[in-house]
């Protein structure tokens, strides 16, 4: 894998691709990012992300190039690395920038916009095949999770909890209601309906999940309800998947020490998994 | 200023101070900070600091060197800084170390340590002399804020709003019950009592206010209560005060639109300010 850095407008080796210790990304988790899969050379999203990026720094007051500018930026970037036999995945984070140690920001700092290239590095194939383990947990993160905010403490315990349970991911929920993954969003299936929790405060509106929501739903021609889903729901459905832009759509067999369903892959999440192949390999 | 950087064992210039963009950091807020404040070459409560630095590295999982090498290590600096008319501030931070993005993180990373000293930079002599304003503010952070980590974008977020309603501080409250300052603890004055939220998992039991509860006020003959603090309650108070290191003990003359007590540097709020200023000059 190339390892050159996009460093605030110029491609760096990586080995020099180091921030300030005064980056207020590294004080106070100031900054913002984003991560977007690259099929054959071809960003899937991409607007998507960069708008959501945008929509992010804008909601933190952080200094951000325009959608057209930071296109110009990814794409560049991307032409850069040659890179289209191998699917690979974008990193973009974007800091206030660097500053003596204060918790008021001055207005006036040069934020920090970085992107790194890695490999996709999808889920094996045998968890898309047989399914995975989820555990629950309480949603311990701030109240405002629909920033894409660098701020991934509480994300970070939720997920090493996971694998110590060998589970796949932690699905959290506040006052009996679950949220979200602490990096995917989930859904669940009722009859021909999909459900998932609506894009509140409390959750990361995933690109993923929107293109379930406004493109495989429709062309699946599944209801897709935005509802919030007690525990005990999430218990009872018939089929589960995850869904995020490494995730792709993931089924759940099991939930804590449940089965869900037959405890097999879901028909329905097959078929989304499918559709979802196909539209990102397009 | 002498700008000499601690990093990992060695003593660096300024410039010098760069940390690797995937420094879990900078990418997930995986990493914890004291502020310790040195009078005349003396930190004040050192080991309190440190001691109160493992502990959150510990609730985090983060390897920490033990308290005799990170007492070493503080001291060696600090000595290496000849700094001893000027009061200065030594900020440390530890976090988890680089390694590829990903949530869950592994076991066996090496921890970055830096530390970096700066002047005291102690308020303004007229915020003591006339109190300042605080605004109030729900509570938008994470349930473990017992611990001192660097995911600190809510209390950012906090600060900047009260710097621009011309405010010291946001005080915040969660469910109608005050918690903390965005970076201080809060105390009020009942009769004789001083009264100040206990440390639940929502708030971080600052030195200071420990300083205040296990010190001044035994040695003032003042009765300290914690105890949950209702909005209300905080309204009615006669007095007022704010604790951290920095911030030291501030009396606090206005919240939001109302006037606190007289308006005016409250009597025990005085005394204890006092106090604090014999304690770390001794």
């Amino acid at each position: 894998m190339n390892q050159k850095i996009y460093f605030n407008g110029e491609i760096v080796p990586r080995e020099e691709a180091l921030v300030d210790i005064e980056d207020r990304g590294y004080q106070f988790a100031d900054g913002v990012y984003e991560v977007i899969a690259v099929y054959q050379g071809k960003p899937f999203k991409l607007m998507e992300h960069l708008e959501r990026l945008a929509f992010s720094a804008a909601e933190l007051e952080i200094s951000c190039p325009g959608i057209n500018q930071l296109q110009h930026e990814t794409e560049s970037y991307l032409a850069s690395l040659n890179q289209t036999e191998e699917d690979i995945s974008i990193y973009i984070q974007l800091t206030r920038g660097a500053c003596p140690r204060t918790h008021a920001y001055p207005d006036d700092l040069d934020p920090v916009l970085i992107m790194k290239a890695g490999s996709l590095e999808l889920r094996p194939d045998e968890y898309y095949q047989n399914g995975v383990k989820i555990i629950t947990r309480p949603d311990e993160r701030w109240s405002k999770c629909y920033i894409k905010s660098i701020a991934l403490l509480p994300n970070v315990m939720a997920k090493k909890a996971a694998k110590r349970a060998r589970a796949y991911e932690a699905v959290m929920h506040r006052d009996g209601f679950v949220t979200e993954g602490s990096s995917s969003n989930l859904f669940l299936v009722e009859g021909d309906s999909l459900l998932t929790p609506p894009a509140s405060n409390y959750i990361l509106n995933g690109i993923t999940r929107q293109t379930v929501i406004q493109e495989i739903g429709p062309k699946l021609s599944l209801e897709v309800r935005e509802q919030s889903i007690s525990l005990d729901r999430l218990f009872r459905a018939e089929e589960v998947f995850l869904t995020g832009t490494t995730t792709e759509i993931m089924p759940v067999v099991r939930i804590d020490e449940r089965e869900v369903g037959q405890g097999r892959v879901g028909e329905l999440t097959g078929r989304i998994l499918t559709a979802y192949r196909e539209l990102t390999r397009a």
